[in-house]
């Protein structure tokens, strides 16, 4: 931190300071799933791929490993489960220097038997996402993970509804795991830069990676990400076109814009957001409105929203506020 | 400032922290005339200043103060010029506590003719718009304001293209004037946080109230707003729905929920947005994307880009791309 400490603060973002420890992990087709049932055709999923790879991007995540016994196949396109078989149609061994995660939601996956060892996937990470209350199940999920070789991340969700006690455990906790990176996830989009600031000042004292995954209930995502970053988080989540549950993610291009290193190039971002991930927006509705506003306003999931916004009811904000404060 | 400096930060914005000194302008009228030639119905205008006034917000923009000789009224609405029987006819004798106000642009305007004096007017304060350049006829505009007895602000815009130098000669003079708000104008939309701290910090020092108007080129309007508060800036600028030139503005319902107090309403700005702003976008085209982010990136005004996403050529971000870079 020494070399950013030492530089103009107005400086920062300016393209003139830059971590080599920083990485940027495009979630677009994972987190995108949440809002397509984890559908995507072949020719998106390569696209992104392919985009990725072109932009110099660091990691992509293609998806969960989720339970068939618990998530029915017919039920869910092949994003939510990431069989080795369907990750290889799209990149093949994968040679080249992106590398590759997955998912994987305490308690919804059989990663036991899911999870092949390193040897035999191309996958590279294993990402646990867990609520504190399920962080000791999400630690078993790190310890197979790592042991079969891969590396790992515990993202602890929903950040914003957990009491300081509870995270400063939690932490703790997750930090002995020898987990590479643990991860602040405002799955709410609720929190402001103090408040990640904040966060993220306690997350770095455990002496693993910090991560951070942003979303934009309140336009927030890509500043709170810098917010992180400036303040020593080093793994950093983006999406194309902020595409991702709700109202959707940090946008992968405005991270790549703030960073302007040599090592990133926008193009390739643009080319594929433009071919293959705004057409989306016919059948897929997702980033920052109103709905999604009041959700992380009151600090709630955004599945009332998404309901919401799927309805016949979608625009009329006054009756969502009004049910909504109803309950608050 | 004693207050905030002793606020835990994490605190900061999660409604426990208020200063008294902090209010809200509205200028959904007066930015957004820039993407309708300042043409509005009647009823649209209404509608927002009556939901400026149940929500509790402190100042309405309406419009410019115009030179009729340069810009031909045919060819704009009324906006442009808000004439004293046409603000009449909206709000009458503006028996409530909101105040009102006009931007006049330096070298734009007949100010000394076509603002009248104080008592005259249902306005209450006008802003002086000017480049740096332009900051001595600002100074003469400011004077004749305050003479006619009106509030007075300088918003100094396209601030992020102006050297240091030139910024704290400005800085100085616009505080020798005796006018009361000196605003910090980020017109493209290309600070970050840190670049905003920075200058608030240097605005302040000249003890005049400091403003912010941000725009969302790079979705970073709202941050960008809430770090300008925290560190002093007590005039906010915001527009419903972020209506406004380009990009937009920042969303005045995100600073209504953000400071959280009962001083101010959320549901009359919701309502608003509802019937009147989010219909217009059938024929009004403003909000983040692609293009406005590379003004933004690139420090560029964003009329190139407002007249892309006019044309024929809208949503081929690749093409914009290699046009901008072509240019950088």
């Amino acid at each position: 931190m020494s070399e950013l400490d030492n530089t103009p603060e107005y400086l920062f973002g300016a393209g003139l300071t830059f971590r080599p420890e920083i990485k940027i992990l495009d979630c677009t087709i994972r987190d995108g799933g949440l809002m397509s049932n984890h559908h995507f055709e072949d020719k998106a999923v390569r696209a992104v791929y392919f985009a990725c790879v072109k932009a110099g991007l660091d990691y992509m995540e293609l998806g969960y490993k989720a339970s068939k016994k618990l998530f029915t196949p017919s039920l869910y396109g092949a994003w939510k489960y990431c069989d080795e078989e369907n990750i290889k149609r799209i990149v093949g061994e994968n040679h080249t220097g992106l590398k590759l995660s997955a998912m994987a939601d305490a308690t919804r996956t059989d990663y036991k038997t899911d999870i092949l060892p390193k040897q035999q996937s191309v996958l590279d990470m294993i990402r646990v996402a867990c609520y504190t209350h399920q962080l000791s199940t999400a630690l078993d999920m790190v310890k197979d993970a790592r042991d079969k070789g891969y590396e790992t991340t515990i993202n602890i969700i929903a950040i914003s509804t957990v009491t300081e006690a509870e995270l400063d455990k939690s932490l703790e906790l997750a930090a002995e795991s020898g987990v590479d990176t643990i991860y602040l996830v405002d799955s709410f989009g609720n929190l402001y830069n103090k408040q990640i600031q904040y966060l993220i000042k306690k997350y770095i004292k455990y002496d693993r990676q910090v991560g951070i995954h942003a979303h934009n209930n309140r336009e927030l995502a890509f500043a709170n990400t810098i917010e992180a970053c400036e303040h020593g988080a080093n793994m950093l989540d983006g999406s194309l076109a902020g595409l991702g549950r709700g109202a959707g993610n940090c946008r992968t291009e405005l991270i790549v814009g703030f960073l302007r290193h040599s090592k990133y190039r926008l193009r390739p971002l643009l080319e594929c957001i433009q071919e293959h991930i705004e057409p989306l927006r016919k059948h897929l509705l997702w980033g920052p409105d109103i709905p999604y506003m009041l959700t992380g306003l009151y600090n709630q999931h955004p599945r009332s929203a998404i309901q919401y916004n799927a309805g016949e009811n979608r625009g009329n904000y006054i009756k969502f506020f009004d049910d909504i404060k109803g309950k608050n």
